[in-house]
């Protein structure tokens, strides 16, 4: 049986999630379930590298599937861009070692959230950036994210309930850089928890805003408690730029 | 009475071009003469730099209305940017000279046509880049570009009616780019003809496919003849990139 793995970019506007759910709620996973099924005539489970929230996107997002078809991958490719709706390009597949899995052997991800902080939106990039004209202190945003680097129980920082896992993780780096008034705010971390980046992201804004200082973000962290932190940013800031594994 | 000179962008994805029309459709000018009216309690006309085809998009649309109201630039600006829908906004205005008039005063116009020659669509400017990845031969496409700088006249580049009105315009520039297969076709001229760089961008696309050549440009432009050029290029791929006074 063939295990292959896929880069997928998705713009995630209009779907609830990454993940299949068992309303009928529009989601990325069902679309290309659907088409790998029509393609194959087998009932293809596609296995994603993780849960992205309703609105967020992806530049590349991994995922792998088991099929005995033995298609070309361009056969395979060409087929998904006809018939996959055009907010979701799988961008390369190919045949990886079967014991692969697009979740299990994750090693980490990076996340990136877009902020237009130019007096006004710009109508082109309004789907992928949120736009706030509130001035940021970049630099105090940047000292905030120290306190965060490392491996912390995130319970302040995820709107899981308390108690129900693990939440433990680590993240690697966070930085903030800027160009023209869009700044990003890239996080690389073995996992994340439930709106852990918008979590992270609504907390750094009440910073760079003077709302909150640096050493706030080391007493919410240590608080565990979500009702310290700051707001959950926008879901359409939010994109799923790569997965290492 | 003041007249106010304005910058405006728009996404004109969902629009009847730039021009209000008889009918019910839905355009640029019909949403910014509605809430400058609102604003001012006047009847706005707003004088525009050109038509704009459906579909097509502005980075810097200019237009031109005379008022009584005396509210200052920033409260006309913040009441435009609530009241407008999030697909246009006028991104700068000012106070200018009794006689200035966006349409009569244009010395020349910038329009950018963007392609994108990867393999396949990206989705997040999958509205403001057209896709082929058909190869093309950029080499020939700028040779092709040669014959049509200048003044002549474009009729085989039009769909306008011969006889109706002069077509005679001058092209001061033609430059193409690629930056990671992006393609970039900018064109300024004194002024452009109904769906002229639309057709002008299809006839391009022929040459770089290797259907036209370069001369073959010329023999079309000579014949003065619609039906000679190439097919009309698709409207979400042209932006009006700026206007010259």
């Amino acid at each position: 049986m063939r295990n292959l793995k896929m880069s997928i970019q998705y713009d995630g506007s209009k779907y609830k999630g990454w993940q299949k759910q068992k309303s009928d709620a529009l989601t990325i996973q069902d679309k290309i379930e659907s088409v790998l099924s029509k393609m194959t005539g087998e009932d293809i489970q596609v296995i994603g590298c993780g849960r992205t929230d309703a609105g967020v996107h992806a530049e590349n997002y991994v995922a792998n599937f088991h099929t005995d078809c033995q298609f070309k991958i361009e056969t395979m490719m060409d087929y998904l861009y006809q018939f996959l709706p055009e907010d979701i390009v799988v961008k390369s597949m190919k045949d990886t070692s079967e014991r692969f899995h697009a979740r299990y052997n994750v090693k980490s991800k990076t996340y990136v959230y877009r902020i237009n902080n130019n007096k006004f939106r710009n109508v082109f990039n309004r789907k992928y950036v949120y736009h706030t004209d509130e001035k940021l202190d970049l630099n105090e945003m940047r000292n905030a994210t120290e306190v965060l680097i490392g491996t912390h129980d995130f319970q302040s920082f995820t709107s899981l309930k308390p108690n129900t896992k693990s939440t433990v993780r680590t993240i690697n780096h966070i930085k903030i850089t800027e160009d023209n008034g869009i700044i990003e705010i890239e996080v690389n971390g073995n996992g994340f928890l439930l709106n852990m980046v918008r979590i992270i992201t609504g907390t750094l804004l009440e910073v760079g805003k003077g709302e909150l200082k640096p050493k706030d973000v080391e007493r919410i962290l240590g608080e565990k408690k979500r009702s310290e932190a700051g707001p959950i940013a926008q879901a359409k800031g939010l994109t799923l730029k790569d997965v290492q594994y």
